[in-house]
């Protein structure tokens, strides 16, 4: 995997000829810096988030679950290191996006906390495994071991139908909530997306013909699973 | 250790008679309990305030603090539910007191979110060290476990020792913010005690001479470890 000239570190990763070694190590950089920063913000927003928690109980599982995704940003920035990448450097180009994201979908109250982390979590989870089938197998492996790692989606619609089953009247603030959430997420991954051209560019993957079609595609998934996960709640999405 | 009313979950624990055995229960139950609820909202408080850090290599280093907490609140319940009680059961009563400290000491900025987790780790560890001597060898031994494994009070120490020397102007800020916190953490201290006599009541210990006497002591010693800690910082205590 390395071209003989260590003393560089930034072609001591890739697939091959220099060069496409380094297309591909900056994409690397880009995907596990997202992938990073989105794991630390979530951490940070789902403890915050869990102290409004109606029962020391729910107040505790969220906990464990923010928890869970500091482990996730732990084991993301130790590959960034593997990777001779600085993960600081690689998580800084997406702090804008990410904190913007946050920033425009801030929670009215606990029910509101529990939907956005249950369908942020569940879009990561989908675009983690639609990526990871573009990637190269140790990378793909650590992309979907943190998915399978994963039990918080479980976790979080258990306790939505739940709340929907005790209070009905949920139902139409959640449904727009979810649609405001996932507007608000396919926004700022198409602004990152158009900013870090690499990682459009290798997201797109040798049979998807356009570039744009490509992302197309990959949105139109993840806006398909997102339906689906609403309907399963009972919500019209 | 049990006294072989097995049915009775209330005198699963105790040493030695059943009437001692309860008192030294409750306590433990009441010990664990402010100590579980005191971790978990520590848990929270930080990694809510992580997010306001100046650097990401800051985020991430609060971040880690905070997943500590996580786990200690974890052991501490664990141990509750090993003596067959109920962690929120045990956590309920000190919820008032908890929720009232943090309430009144909400840090106006990163420096005092700094200050603060500082000054109220190396209280409660204190609390604990003096604690566990008047314990039985096995819950001395998870108390001073949670303590040892605990490396917060150097790193936040050496964090607040740099911010100091970057911006001197800080310091009597965090003097005046220091002696604020001692003083709102030993107020509901005192309030946990008079309202949970079991607990004040067993701090005591046998050579302590009258109730008030012991609790005094114990307090006068935290105030002084916390001075030892502010003259470190070159704050006047």
């Amino acid at each position: 995997m390395t071209n003989g000239t260590r003393t560089e570190p930034d072609s001591a990763y890739g697939p091959g000829s220099s060069d496409v070694g380094d297309i591909y190590r900056r994409f690397l950089a880009d995907l596990f810096g997202v992938m990073a920063y989105g794991e630390l913000s979530a951490f940070e927003r789902m403890s915050s988030d869990a102290r409004f928690s109606p029962t020391l109980h729910d107040r505790t599982v969220l906990g464990r679950l923010a928890v869970s995704e500091y482990g996730h940003f732990e084991r993301v920035t130790e590959h960034l290191v593997k990777l001779g990448l600085d993960p600081e450097t690689a998580m800084r180009p997406f702090q804008p996006s990410v904190d913007a994201f946050h920033d425009r979908t801030r929670p009215a109250d606990w029910f509101e906390s529990l939907m956005k982390f249950y369908v942020t979590d569940a879009i990561s989870d989908d675009f983690y495994q639609l990526v990871a089938a573009r990637l190269d197998p140790a990378t793909a492996e650590l992309v979907l071991a943190l998915k399978d790692a994963e039990p918080a989606g479980e976790v979080l619609e258990a306790r939505l139908q739940q709340a929907l089953a005790d209070d009905p009247r949920l139902a139409s603030r959640l449904a727009l909530w979810g649609r405001r959430l996932v507007g608000e997420a396919l926004t700022q991954a198409q602004r990152v997306v158009l900013e870090r051209a690499v990682l459009g560019g290798l997201l797109q993957g040798a049979d998807q013909g356009p570039y744009e079609d490509g992302l197309k595609a990959l949105f139109a998934e993840l806006t398909r699973n997102h339906s689906r996960r609403m309907s399963r709640l009972g919500l019209t999405a």
